[in-house]
């Protein structure tokens, strides 16, 4: 396989985005990534897209093509290919362009995420999520999301001792980051209190514990590693990319407090790349409820299983210690955009590693991680 | 990139499927391509599955996790990809696993392709199918697929002189090969005059104008070719693979007598083959309706443009002639499932070329071809 580079970043806004369509929100971040990467538009060989449910929230399938048309694309008549994988649909559209440009298959590749979520109601929204979880054992008996990461959250707190403020400090922390990213849907900080406090969601989770829906869209572009000093200053090498599924319903699970799925991908990364979790400074984790951040640390590597919250809590994962966790804010405090969130993740790495990150911005920061789930 | 073959073929009859799920028709599939490969389930390495919208039709998205999940894959963590491009939702699918054996990032790939589509109701059915269409665009404005292709046929007739009854051969012959493939939706042959006089869906294309919505699953195995003979004696190589899009909205195209994305993507396909058009003598073709057919064999450079309508109709790509079209019966007759379909092509194309087609076995085939749109 050849090794391959990231040269060109693009990302929106995220938040309720009432005055922007779905396809004006992917062709912006596209558009972002491709000037950039200092291309010209003829010089793209293949576009993959990740996106969770535009069927449902927009009434929009074939969103591939959907993208290449608008954006100029179709004109050339680039392949186009839409990956989804409910909230991991921009994570595996990254993988699916990255193996593309390994294999020699193509040599220029756009991979934009992006998710239209808040055109429909509530109601309606809880229910496009739930698409992600097993339809026939969770979903129909009323399993919502919010509901099933409570369970984990519970028997977390139980098996190991996890406390309320330990889970409240991940809201604090990311939102302390999102108040540094201009482009977050929340800039601004919240106190532990008011997390703890806060309207009560599926308990032990309130309304801080859970990220919120959000439009936006973001995109990368793929090159040869050999060949992308032809187009910035500043690549960023793919070291490694790991995947691995589960079961779908968690009931069918050995444990519900460890992401088997999560060890394994960061461990096929972990050996492509050659080096240990202890080499990551910083690292954009799918912390899509405050519990979902513990196990994702402890499931990377970072920390022993059942002291990521302490860890969180003791500041560990902070802006300025040895490993930075979510420092766009995370999909609490950024913004939970499904098909977005997995290349937002390394578009905030790229901006990261690249020293382009101002207030928030990782000093001396080599290597970096995006976990999607 | 590896040469990369095609060792194992699995699929399901296709039709009104009432009494199986949408899981357990991809596992049927996917477990009769694993046992065709002789292979254990431990030796599979990746899943894609082509599906177009499980989201609408069965209130599922994150379907490579549920499919790796009930075929048993999860327990060994299997990454598993959905890949989505409306009726090509399976091809795209079949060169997403292609790209990534050749590029060694897997060894042994399962590719399925499954849609449910019967278990909604006409009305329902037929928007689901319009979100492949340009929602802004075209759907808004009460465009359906049936008439879409309507104007595509009649802009056909005015430009080339494409008479009803050779529309109505494409069908005619499609039924009669169907009549052969006990796997096939509708397995009776129909009349010239019955396909003319059948109820009109959207002038000039009538009731038996339309492929039928279906029920069903296929699968295939693919693995590098210097290990295919351990697992088949009858490898089946894959010479080339090509993709290409188009704008979404017909209007917007130069021309809507010719599917330009289908000739790059031909000729990118023959190219890596080292073959020309007149080199494959099976090919299966992307017939959602009968126009359609016409189209694919004049795009695809089996015929000139403009002749594809007399050429079906004097009989040059039945059963017996130098390049036979649609064996399987086509999406006309097989049955048109959607996220199925480009599966079921290569699985068609598969059990040609190994001989093993019982009553439609076209003599002496060696190249194959399939096209999905």
């Amino acid at each position: 396989m050849r090794e391959v580079a990231i040269i060109g970043i693009g990302d929106t806004k995220f938040g309720e985005l009432w005055d922007m369509s779905f396809r004006q929100l992917g062709i912006q971040a596209g558009l972002a990534a491709v000037a950039d990467a200092n291309l010209t538009s003829e010089e793209i060989d293949a576009l993959y897209v990740g996106n969770m449910s535009a069927g449902k929230y927009i009434e929009q399938e074939h969103i591939g093509a959907l993208i290449a048309d608008y954006s100029g694309m179709a004109r050339d008549h680039i392949p186009a290919t839409r990956v989804e994988a409910a909230g991991a649909s921009g994570g595996l559209a990254f993988r699916q362009g990255y193996i593309a440009v390994a294999s020699g298959m193509h040599d220029i590749v756009v991979v934009g995420g992006a998710e239209k979520m808040t055109d429909v109601g509530d109601v309606l929204s809880g229910e496009i999520q739930a698409t992600a979880a097993d339809q026939q054992w969770e979903t129909t008996f009323g399993a919502t999301f919010p509901a099933l990461h409570a369970m984990i959250a519970r028997r977390h707190m139980f098996k190991y001792g996890t406390t309320r403020e330990q889970l409240a400090s991940v809201a604090v922390k990311n939102h302390k980051h999102g108040s540094l990213n201009p482009k977050a849907q929340f800039q601004k900080e919240i106190k532990l209190d008011a997390v703890i406090k806060a309207a009560p969601v599926a308990e032990p989770l309130g309304m801080f514990d859970c990220a919120p829906v959000s439009d936006g869209a973001a995109a990368v572009v793929l090159c040869p590693l050999e060949r992308a000093r032809k187009y910035t200053d500043t690549p960023v090498k793919v070291l490694g990319s790991g995947q691995a599924s589960d079961t779908l319903a968690l009931a069918h699970r050995k444990s519900i407090t460890q992401f088997d799925a999560t060890s394994i991908a960061a461990r096929q990364a972990f050996k492509q790349a050659g080096i240990a979790a202890s080499d990551v400074q910083i690292a954009e984790v799918h912390d899509n409820f405050t519990i979902s951040e513990i196990l994702a640390i402890e499931d990377l590597g970072f920390f022993p299983k059942g002291t990521g919250g302490k860890a969180t809590q003791d500041g560990l994962t902070s802006l300025g210690a040895k490993l930075a966790v979510n420092t766009s804010g995370g999909l609490k405090a950024r913004g939970d955009t499904m098909g977005a969130t997995g290349i937002a993740q390394v578009v905030e790495l790229v901006t990261q590693l690249r020293g382009e990150a101002g207030k928030r911005q990782v000093s001396g920061a080599e290597r970096a991680l995006a976990q999607n789930v």
